[in-house]
């Protein structure tokens, strides 16, 4: 867009850690446009969520856009199967609830929205440290992907722009996400982070998300405001 | 997929090119899950067609996934903008008819796919010489996609399959594809070029694709089975 302002696109999942890359986006100057994906999950609740959150931070825009990934199978988020309930992860390898390609799905999306708004900036709320089983949250990944895009977009082969694929997060633990996130403002009530949320989206409380934000909440000593069905340590 | 036999992914959008790059990879040895992409297009004759071709020639299984990118506009095939009926482009720009990030956005949903079969190799059916315009046609864009894909696979990075991206057709004029598709038994009367068909699936005849496709067969000496409203030279 040629109004003399800044804009970017978010990929905003209704989590924390997407609520604070768009506060972290917009405290850059940045206008934003947020982008959810309705990928087929049972979680319907985290679209709600990512409404709440662009309207609460004040997105110049918020799209949700639909795409089929769970006629692929492949994961606990999309296909039936059962999510694992303890908190620990089953051994070093990858988890059950990874969606295959996922970011790699999401950014494509939000690189066509780049594209239509004519901007090269995206941010991705991705970070390695509490995520580290997936590969597609590597500051590598995110390298390479970034190379991909500047070779794909017109705007970027005929130089008017740049891809910028921004992990503001990449490197923070949930409870640094959680202190930056309270300094900007982002309130973590209309967030979901649960991968099995009751019908009325309260959190479960025994998912390995549920535990990294009650974990999250504790380290970084801050009231948690988010309802458990059950809660860690009682 | 461990049956011991090869398994591959094709990008299948009913047209020439993607049906002759299906055809190259069962000629390798393949066994083809066609993936076809209904993007919110206004051609969905050309899913038809997609399907047909898929059993003309023996795919292992066929899927179309859904992905709304009409949403983001930017594009005459997606957005109710006039398609140009004249068969030449106007200049050496990127034709309207492109769709913002189309082959990234494909390519992803074909890496889902993948993913979810256990398999590395992807064909898609682009090539250069014809759709030049098109900056996600090109071999520098394909190797960087490549070495993101090989990042972002959970099977890749623990060094189980290896993602290629497979362009059969990238130096082919449309008259080689032509023939090549003909030598390995493609029924081109069942694909669809037209940006803008007949209620009834019937080709224009005016669009830069169908001037394309009736130059491939004028150029490879092949009787063109293909129906139009209106004949280039006649």
């Amino acid at each position: 867009m040629s109004d003399g302002e800044k804009h970017a696109v978010t990929l905003l999942s209704g989590g924390m850690d997407s609520a604070t890359a768009m506060a972290i986006a917009m405290d850059m100057g940045y206008r934003v446009h947020a982008l959810s994906l309705d990928y087929g999950q049972r979680n319907m609740h985290e679209l709600q969520s990512a409404g709440k959150v662009a309207r609460a931070l004040g997105a110049a825009s918020h799209r949700v856009a639909k795409v089929d990934l769970g006629m692929f199978g492949g994961s606990a988020l999309t296909c039936g199967m059962a999510v694992p309930k303890d908190l620990e992860r089953s051994g070093e390898g990858i988890p059950v609830t990874y969606v295959p390609a996922r970011n790699t799905v999401f950014l494509s999306l939000a690189l066509a929205l780049a594209e239509t708004i004519d901007t090269g900036d995206i941010f991705i709320g991705v970070n390695v440290l509490d995520y580290s089983g997936y590969p597609d949250c590597r500051p590598e990944y995110i390298k390479a992907y970034e190379a991909m895009a500047n070779l794909a977009l017109k705007q970027a082969v005929e130089g008017r722009v740049k891809v910028a694929i921004h992990t503001p997060l990449i490197n923070m633990t949930k409870a640094m996400i959680v202190a930056r996130g309270m300094e900007l403002g982002v309130d973590f009530s209309l967030t979901l982070s649960c991968y099995d949320p009751g019908p009325e989206g309260v959190h479960c409380g025994r998912c390995a998300a549920c535990g990294l934000r009650q974990k999250g909440f504790l380290e970084a000593g801050v009231d948690d405001p988010s309802e458990y069905f059950e809660r860690l340590d009682g």
